[in-house]
Protein backbone atom coordinates (compact mmCIF):
# COMPACT_ATOMS: atom_id res chain seq x y z
CA UNK A 1 0.00 0.00 0.00
CA UNK A 2 2.63 2.33 0.93
CA UNK A 3 4.61 3.82 -2.08
CA UNK A 4 7.89 2.06 -1.21
CA UNK A 5 6.52 -1.34 -0.15
CA UNK A 6 7.52 -0.90 3.19
CA UNK A 7 4.37 -1.76 5.14
CA UNK A 8 3.67 -4.73 3.07
CA UNK A 9 7.24 -6.76 3.96
CA UNK A 10 7.09 -5.98 8.13
CA UNK A 11 5.80 -9.09 9.51
CA UNK A 12 1.95 -8.06 10.89
CA UNK A 13 1.91 -7.58 14.68
CA UNK A 14 0.02 -9.93 17.08
CA UNK A 15 -2.85 -8.00 17.10
CA UNK A 16 -2.78 -7.78 13.17
CA UNK A 17 -2.94 -11.61 13.00
CA UNK A 18 -6.02 -11.70 16.01
CA UNK A 19 -8.28 -9.30 14.08
CA UNK A 20 -8.25 -11.46 11.17
CA UNK A 21 -9.73 -13.94 13.30
CA UNK A 22 -12.22 -12.03 15.15
CA UNK A 23 -12.67 -10.74 18.68
CA UNK A 24 -12.13 -13.96 20.61
CA UNK A 25 -8.88 -13.97 19.17
CA UNK A 26 -7.98 -10.45 19.96
CA UNK A 27 -9.30 -10.74 23.81
CA UNK A 28 -7.33 -13.79 24.10
CA UNK A 29 -4.11 -12.07 22.12
CA UNK A 30 -4.11 -9.42 24.66
CA UNK A 31 -5.18 -11.48 27.80
CA UNK A 32 -2.30 -13.80 26.66
CA UNK A 33 0.25 -10.64 26.43
CA UNK A 34 -1.03 -8.61 29.59
CA UNK A 35 -0.62 -12.36 31.96
CA UNK A 36 3.09 -12.71 30.09
CA UNK A 37 3.92 -9.39 30.93
CA UNK A 38 2.28 -9.69 34.53
CA UNK A 39 4.76 -12.44 35.20
CA UNK A 40 7.72 -11.19 33.38
CA UNK A 41 7.88 -7.51 35.20
CA UNK A 42 5.75 -7.20 37.75
CA UNK A 43 2.35 -5.87 38.30
CA UNK A 44 4.00 -2.08 36.83
CA UNK A 45 3.80 -3.67 33.65
CA UNK A 46 -0.44 -3.80 33.82
CA UNK A 47 -0.30 -1.11 32.06
CA UNK A 48 -2.78 -0.68 29.36
CA UNK A 49 -0.32 1.47 27.00
CA UNK A 50 2.41 -1.05 27.46
CA UNK A 51 -0.30 -4.17 26.68
CA UNK A 52 -1.41 -1.95 23.76
CA UNK A 53 2.56 -0.88 22.86
CA UNK A 54 3.46 -5.14 23.22
CA UNK A 55 0.77 -6.60 20.64
CA UNK A 56 0.26 -3.71 18.34
CA UNK A 57 -2.58 -2.09 19.11
CA UNK A 58 -4.22 1.12 20.21
CA UNK A 59 -5.71 1.34 23.67
CA UNK A 60 -8.82 2.09 22.59
CA UNK A 61 -9.50 -1.69 22.06
CA UNK A 62 -8.34 -2.24 25.73
CA UNK A 63 -10.68 0.23 26.97
CA UNK A 64 -13.62 -1.30 24.84
CA UNK A 65 -13.00 -4.73 25.69
CA UNK A 66 -12.09 -4.27 29.46
CA UNK A 67 -13.04 -0.70 30.99
CA UNK A 68 -9.67 -0.11 32.30
CA UNK A 69 -6.76 -1.73 34.41
CA UNK A 70 -9.25 -3.64 37.32
CA UNK A 71 -11.14 -5.17 34.18
CA UNK A 72 -8.38 -6.38 32.44
CA UNK A 73 -7.12 -7.64 36.20
CA UNK A 74 -11.02 -9.65 36.32
CA UNK A 75 -10.65 -10.89 33.06
CA UNK A 76 -7.13 -12.13 33.69
CA UNK A 77 -8.43 -14.13 36.78
CA UNK A 78 -11.22 -15.70 35.01
CA UNK A 79 -9.19 -16.48 31.82
CA UNK A 80 -6.67 -18.43 33.98
CA UNK A 81 -9.48 -20.24 36.11
CA UNK A 82 -11.58 -20.88 32.99
CA UNK A 83 -8.78 -22.66 31.40
CA UNK A 84 -7.73 -24.79 34.85
CA UNK A 85 -11.63 -25.85 35.43
CA UNK A 86 -11.89 -27.24 31.28
CA UNK A 87 -8.47 -29.12 31.61
CA UNK A 88 -9.20 -30.84 35.12
CA UNK A 89 -13.19 -31.06 33.55
CA UNK A 90 -11.20 -33.19 31.03
CA UNK A 91 -10.13 -35.56 32.99
CA UNK A 92 -12.17 -39.02 32.42
CA UNK A 93 -13.83 -40.81 35.32
CA UNK A 94 -12.59 -44.06 36.55
CA UNK A 95 -14.37 -46.71 38.38
CA UNK A 96 -11.41 -46.49 41.44
CA UNK A 97 -12.07 -42.51 42.06
CA UNK A 98 -8.45 -42.29 43.90
CA UNK A 99 -7.80 -43.05 40.24
CA UNK A 100 -9.09 -39.85 39.05
CA UNK A 101 -8.37 -37.87 41.99
CA UNK A 102 -4.48 -39.16 41.13
CA UNK A 103 -5.12 -37.54 37.52
CA UNK A 104 -6.72 -34.52 38.60
CA UNK A 105 -3.46 -33.65 40.53
CA UNK A 106 -1.54 -34.58 37.16
CA UNK A 107 -3.76 -32.20 35.22
CA UNK A 108 -3.02 -29.89 37.53
CA UNK A 109 0.39 -29.72 37.44
CA UNK A 110 -0.05 -29.88 33.44
CA UNK A 111 -2.39 -26.71 33.29
CA UNK A 112 0.23 -25.45 35.66
CA UNK A 113 2.84 -25.95 33.53
CA UNK A 114 1.08 -24.73 30.11
CA UNK A 115 -0.56 -21.62 31.85
CA UNK A 116 2.76 -20.66 33.88
CA UNK A 117 1.71 -16.97 33.65
CA UNK A 118 -1.62 -17.04 34.31
CA UNK A 119 -1.05 -19.32 37.60
CA UNK A 120 0.72 -16.63 40.13
CA UNK A 121 -2.37 -14.47 39.10
CA UNK A 122 -4.88 -16.76 40.56
CA UNK A 123 -2.87 -18.39 43.89
CA UNK A 124 -0.63 -15.45 44.33
CA UNK A 125 -1.33 -12.02 45.06
CA UNK A 126 0.90 -10.31 42.13
CA UNK A 127 -1.79 -6.87 41.92
CA UNK A 128 -1.49 -5.61 45.59
CA UNK A 129 -4.59 -4.68 46.43
CA UNK A 130 -6.81 -6.61 43.61
CA UNK A 131 -9.32 -8.46 45.03
CA UNK A 132 -11.11 -10.67 42.48
CA UNK A 133 -15.00 -10.37 41.89
CA UNK A 134 -18.03 -12.32 41.80
CA UNK A 135 -18.07 -13.87 38.17
CA UNK A 136 -14.06 -14.44 39.14
CA UNK A 137 -14.40 -16.25 42.15
CA UNK A 138 -17.32 -18.13 40.66
CA UNK A 139 -15.06 -19.63 38.22
CA UNK A 140 -12.55 -20.00 40.35
CA UNK A 141 -14.96 -22.25 42.56
CA UNK A 142 -16.65 -24.04 39.91
CA UNK A 143 -12.67 -25.36 39.30
CA UNK A 144 -12.42 -26.21 42.93
CA UNK A 145 -15.53 -28.02 43.09
CA UNK A 146 -14.18 -30.21 40.50
CA UNK A 147 -11.18 -31.56 43.00
CA UNK A 148 -13.67 -31.39 46.09
CA UNK A 149 -16.17 -33.98 44.37
CA UNK A 150 -13.34 -36.13 43.32
CA UNK A 151 -12.26 -37.05 46.93
CA UNK A 152 -16.25 -36.57 48.12
CA UNK A 153 -16.19 -39.27 45.94
CA UNK A 154 -13.74 -41.39 47.22
CA UNK A 155 -15.36 -40.70 50.82
CA UNK A 156 -18.13 -42.00 49.77
CA UNK A 157 -16.68 -45.24 48.14
CA UNK A 158 -15.51 -46.31 51.72
CA UNK A 159 -11.89 -45.16 50.68
CA UNK A 160 -11.15 -41.70 52.80
CA UNK A 161 -8.99 -42.91 56.57
CA UNK A 162 -11.33 -40.54 59.54
CA UNK A 163 -11.14 -37.18 58.06
CA UNK A 164 -13.42 -34.45 57.17
CA UNK A 165 -13.11 -34.72 53.16
CA UNK A 166 -12.93 -30.79 52.51
CA UNK A 167 -10.21 -30.85 54.66
CA UNK A 168 -7.99 -33.73 52.69
CA UNK A 169 -9.59 -31.49 49.39
CA UNK A 170 -7.84 -28.70 50.86
CA UNK A 171 -4.99 -30.95 52.16
CA UNK A 172 -4.56 -32.47 48.59
CA UNK A 173 -4.59 -29.10 46.63
CA UNK A 174 -2.28 -27.52 48.59
CA UNK A 175 0.42 -30.18 48.58
CA UNK A 176 0.04 -29.87 44.75
CA UNK A 177 -0.02 -26.41 45.06
CA UNK A 178 2.71 -26.34 46.72
CA UNK A 179 4.86 -28.43 44.45
CA UNK A 180 3.75 -26.78 41.14
CA UNK A 181 5.08 -23.23 42.71
CA UNK A 182 8.29 -24.83 43.81
CA UNK A 183 8.40 -26.33 39.86
CA UNK A 184 7.47 -23.06 38.60
CA UNK A 185 10.32 -21.03 40.22
CA UNK A 186 12.50 -23.90 39.46
CA UNK A 187 13.35 -25.08 42.59
CA UNK A 188 12.92 -28.83 41.48
CA UNK A 189 15.49 -30.71 39.42
CA UNK A 190 14.08 -33.88 39.72
CA UNK A 191 10.47 -32.47 39.33
CA UNK A 192 8.99 -36.08 37.97
CA UNK A 193 10.47 -38.23 40.39
CA UNK A 194 9.43 -35.59 43.62
CA UNK A 195 5.90 -35.17 41.97
CA UNK A 196 5.38 -39.46 41.93
CA UNK A 197 6.44 -39.82 45.49
CA UNK A 198 4.38 -36.77 46.86
CA UNK A 199 1.19 -38.19 45.10
CA UNK A 200 2.25 -41.91 46.74
CA UNK A 201 2.58 -40.51 49.73
CA UNK A 202 -0.70 -38.54 49.64
CA UNK A 203 -2.58 -41.47 48.58
CA UNK A 204 -1.73 -44.00 50.99
CA UNK A 205 -1.56 -41.43 53.43
CA UNK A 206 -5.06 -39.97 53.07
CA UNK A 207 -6.93 -43.16 51.29
CA UNK A 208 -7.46 -46.60 52.40
CA UNK A 209 -7.12 -49.56 50.28
CA UNK A 210 -10.40 -50.67 49.37
CA UNK A 211 -12.22 -53.53 51.05
CA UNK A 212 -12.51 -56.60 48.95
CA UNK B 1 17.45 22.23 69.25
CA UNK B 2 15.52 23.98 67.22
CA UNK B 3 14.41 27.23 68.07
CA UNK B 4 10.60 26.80 67.89
CA UNK B 5 11.45 23.24 69.83
CA UNK B 6 9.36 21.50 66.67
CA UNK B 7 12.26 19.13 65.79
CA UNK B 8 11.68 17.85 69.56
CA UNK B 9 8.27 17.15 69.52
CA UNK B 10 8.40 15.35 66.48
CA UNK B 11 8.26 11.59 66.67
CA UNK B 12 11.54 10.37 65.83
CA UNK B 13 11.49 8.27 62.76
CA UNK B 14 12.28 4.39 62.32
CA UNK B 15 15.66 5.68 61.23
CA UNK B 16 16.57 7.76 64.26
CA UNK B 17 15.32 5.48 66.56
CA UNK B 18 17.41 2.49 64.95
CA UNK B 19 20.31 4.58 64.81
CA UNK B 20 20.08 4.85 68.72
CA UNK B 21 20.79 0.89 68.23
CA UNK B 22 23.70 0.76 65.78
CA UNK B 23 24.24 -0.22 62.90
CA UNK B 24 22.96 -3.54 63.22
CA UNK B 25 19.27 -2.14 64.30
CA UNK B 26 19.71 0.12 60.94
CA UNK B 27 20.39 -3.22 58.96
CA UNK B 28 17.42 -4.90 60.07
CA UNK B 29 14.98 -1.92 60.21
CA UNK B 30 16.41 -1.35 56.43
CA UNK B 31 15.34 -4.60 55.42
CA UNK B 32 12.12 -4.60 57.11
CA UNK B 33 10.66 -1.86 55.66
CA UNK B 34 12.74 -3.27 52.35
CA UNK B 35 10.72 -6.53 52.35
CA UNK B 36 7.23 -4.68 53.59
CA UNK B 37 7.07 -2.21 50.31
CA UNK B 38 7.96 -5.62 48.51
CA UNK B 39 5.42 -7.81 49.80
CA UNK B 40 2.57 -4.71 49.83
CA UNK B 41 3.46 -3.43 46.24
CA UNK B 42 5.40 -5.61 44.07
CA UNK B 43 8.96 -4.97 42.95
CA UNK B 44 8.87 -1.29 41.58
CA UNK B 45 8.88 -0.10 45.37
CA UNK B 46 12.24 -1.66 45.74
CA UNK B 47 13.62 1.45 45.01
CA UNK B 48 16.47 2.86 47.12
CA UNK B 49 15.29 6.38 47.08
CA UNK B 50 11.69 4.97 48.46
CA UNK B 51 13.34 3.20 50.98
CA UNK B 52 14.90 5.78 52.42
CA UNK B 53 11.91 8.20 52.67
CA UNK B 54 10.15 5.48 54.52
CA UNK B 55 12.44 5.05 57.22
CA UNK B 56 13.75 8.45 56.84
CA UNK B 57 17.41 8.16 56.25
CA UNK B 58 19.36 9.20 52.99
CA UNK B 59 19.85 7.55 50.45
CA UNK B 60 23.83 7.33 51.05
CA UNK B 61 23.13 4.70 53.86
CA UNK B 62 21.40 2.45 51.88
CA UNK B 63 24.26 2.91 49.45
CA UNK B 64 26.85 2.34 51.79
CA UNK B 65 25.31 -0.69 53.41
CA UNK B 66 24.25 -2.64 50.61
CA UNK B 67 26.30 -1.10 47.24
CA UNK B 68 22.68 -0.63 45.41
CA UNK B 69 19.81 -2.14 44.37
CA UNK B 70 20.99 -5.57 43.71
CA UNK B 71 22.77 -6.11 47.06
CA UNK B 72 19.78 -4.86 48.88
CA UNK B 73 17.85 -7.80 47.04
CA UNK B 74 20.42 -10.49 48.31
CA UNK B 75 20.47 -8.87 51.53
CA UNK B 76 17.14 -9.57 51.79
CA UNK B 77 17.00 -13.02 50.56
CA UNK B 78 19.74 -13.94 53.30
CA UNK B 79 18.40 -12.61 56.01
CA UNK B 80 14.81 -14.05 55.16
CA UNK B 81 16.83 -17.45 55.07
CA UNK B 82 18.39 -16.81 57.95
CA UNK B 83 15.64 -15.95 60.03
CA UNK B 84 14.13 -19.40 58.77
CA UNK B 85 17.20 -21.51 59.55
CA UNK B 86 17.24 -19.67 63.45
CA UNK B 87 13.37 -21.04 64.05
CA UNK B 88 14.25 -24.56 62.40
CA UNK B 89 17.24 -24.68 64.25
CA UNK B 90 15.16 -24.06 67.41
CA UNK B 91 13.26 -27.15 67.26
CA UNK B 92 14.53 -29.46 70.17
CA UNK B 93 15.18 -33.05 69.04
CA UNK B 94 12.79 -35.81 69.87
CA UNK B 95 13.45 -39.97 70.62
CA UNK B 96 11.01 -40.32 67.70
CA UNK B 97 11.97 -38.88 64.62
CA UNK B 98 8.51 -38.54 63.10
CA UNK B 99 7.48 -35.94 66.14
CA UNK B 100 10.51 -33.40 65.10
CA UNK B 101 9.52 -33.76 61.76
CA UNK B 102 6.12 -32.63 62.72
CA UNK B 103 7.49 -30.07 64.65
CA UNK B 104 9.37 -28.68 62.07
CA UNK B 105 6.62 -28.48 59.85
CA UNK B 106 4.72 -26.70 62.48
CA UNK B 107 7.80 -23.69 62.92
CA UNK B 108 8.29 -23.85 59.15
CA UNK B 109 4.37 -22.10 59.05
CA UNK B 110 5.48 -20.20 62.24
CA UNK B 111 8.27 -18.86 60.09
CA UNK B 112 5.97 -18.43 57.58
CA UNK B 113 3.76 -16.33 59.33
CA UNK B 114 6.35 -14.39 61.22
CA UNK B 115 8.11 -13.27 58.23
CA UNK B 116 5.59 -13.16 55.99
CA UNK B 117 7.23 -10.41 54.17
CA UNK B 118 10.25 -12.08 52.96
CA UNK B 119 8.33 -15.95 52.46
CA UNK B 120 7.44 -14.38 48.96
CA UNK B 121 10.89 -13.46 48.42
CA UNK B 122 12.31 -16.39 49.67
CA UNK B 123 10.52 -19.01 47.29
CA UNK B 124 8.94 -16.58 44.96
CA UNK B 125 10.34 -14.82 41.74
CA UNK B 126 9.20 -11.33 43.45
CA UNK B 127 12.00 -8.90 41.75
CA UNK B 128 11.97 -9.96 37.70
CA UNK B 129 15.52 -11.33 36.95
CA UNK B 130 17.09 -11.58 40.35
CA UNK B 131 19.16 -14.48 41.00
CA UNK B 132 20.51 -15.21 44.10
CA UNK B 133 24.51 -15.24 44.84
CA UNK B 134 26.64 -17.78 46.49
CA UNK B 135 26.02 -16.97 50.12
CA UNK B 136 22.53 -16.40 49.46
CA UNK B 137 22.00 -19.98 48.16
CA UNK B 138 24.15 -21.21 50.88
CA UNK B 139 22.15 -19.88 53.90
CA UNK B 140 19.12 -21.17 51.91
CA UNK B 141 20.73 -24.65 51.68
CA UNK B 142 21.92 -24.35 55.29
CA UNK B 143 18.44 -24.12 56.45
CA UNK B 144 16.80 -26.51 54.02
CA UNK B 145 19.57 -29.34 54.99
CA UNK B 146 17.63 -28.83 58.57
CA UNK B 147 14.63 -30.61 57.05
CA UNK B 148 16.71 -33.13 54.76
CA UNK B 149 18.58 -33.90 57.89
CA UNK B 150 15.36 -34.48 59.26
CA UNK B 151 13.74 -36.79 57.19
CA UNK B 152 17.16 -38.94 56.71
CA UNK B 153 16.50 -39.49 60.69
CA UNK B 154 13.26 -41.03 60.21
CA UNK B 155 14.97 -42.99 57.52
CA UNK B 156 17.61 -44.23 59.88
CA UNK B 157 14.69 -45.19 62.12
CA UNK B 158 13.22 -47.82 59.80
CA UNK B 159 9.94 -45.19 59.56
CA UNK B 160 10.21 -44.48 56.26
CA UNK B 161 7.99 -45.44 53.55
CA UNK B 162 10.10 -47.74 50.10
CA UNK B 163 11.39 -44.03 48.60
CA UNK B 164 14.22 -42.09 48.24
CA UNK B 165 14.51 -39.77 51.73
CA UNK B 166 15.16 -36.67 49.35
CA UNK B 167 12.49 -36.99 47.42
CA UNK B 168 10.53 -37.54 50.42
CA UNK B 169 11.92 -34.07 52.06
CA UNK B 170 11.29 -32.55 48.99
CA UNK B 171 7.41 -33.55 49.02
CA UNK B 172 7.06 -32.58 52.70
CA UNK B 173 8.94 -29.23 52.03
CA UNK B 174 5.99 -28.89 48.73
CA UNK B 175 3.71 -29.82 50.92
CA UNK B 176 4.16 -27.24 53.67
CA UNK B 177 4.97 -24.76 51.33
CA UNK B 178 1.84 -25.24 49.31
CA UNK B 179 -0.23 -24.91 52.63
CA UNK B 180 1.55 -21.71 54.03
CA UNK B 181 1.62 -20.13 50.35
CA UNK B 182 -2.02 -20.56 50.58
CA UNK B 183 -2.66 -19.50 53.93
CA UNK B 184 -0.44 -16.46 53.31
CA UNK B 185 -2.83 -15.91 50.55
CA UNK B 186 -6.22 -15.42 52.46
CA UNK B 187 -7.29 -19.09 50.74
CA UNK B 188 -7.29 -21.27 53.87
CA UNK B 189 -10.44 -19.93 56.46
CA UNK B 190 -10.28 -23.34 58.63
CA UNK B 191 -5.94 -23.55 58.18
CA UNK B 192 -5.75 -25.20 61.99
CA UNK B 193 -7.36 -27.90 61.02
CA UNK B 194 -6.57 -27.86 57.32
CA UNK B 195 -2.68 -28.50 58.82
CA UNK B 196 -3.35 -30.83 61.17
CA UNK B 197 -5.19 -32.69 58.52
CA UNK B 198 -2.23 -32.28 55.87
CA UNK B 199 0.51 -33.25 57.93
CA UNK B 200 -1.09 -36.60 60.05
CA UNK B 201 -1.93 -37.24 56.35
CA UNK B 202 1.61 -37.35 54.91
CA UNK B 203 2.73 -38.34 58.40
CA UNK B 204 0.53 -41.96 57.44
CA UNK B 205 1.41 -41.42 54.09
CA UNK B 206 5.36 -41.24 54.24
CA UNK B 207 6.01 -43.05 57.31
CA UNK B 208 5.48 -46.49 59.13
CA UNK B 209 4.84 -47.50 62.64
CA UNK B 210 8.51 -48.40 64.00
CA UNK B 211 8.66 -51.72 64.85
CA UNK B 212 8.30 -52.64 68.76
Amino acid sequence: MAEDGAEDTAAPNAFALAQRQGDEAIRTTLLDAASRLLAAEGPQALALRRIAVEVGCSTTVLYRMFGGKSGLTEALYIEGFRRFRERLAAVPPDPDPRVRLHALGLAYRDNALAERNYYGLMFGEPVPGFRPGEKALLTALSAYAILEDAVAACAAAGLLIDADPRHVAVSFWASVHGFVSLELNGHLPDADAILDTLMNGISSGFFATPRK
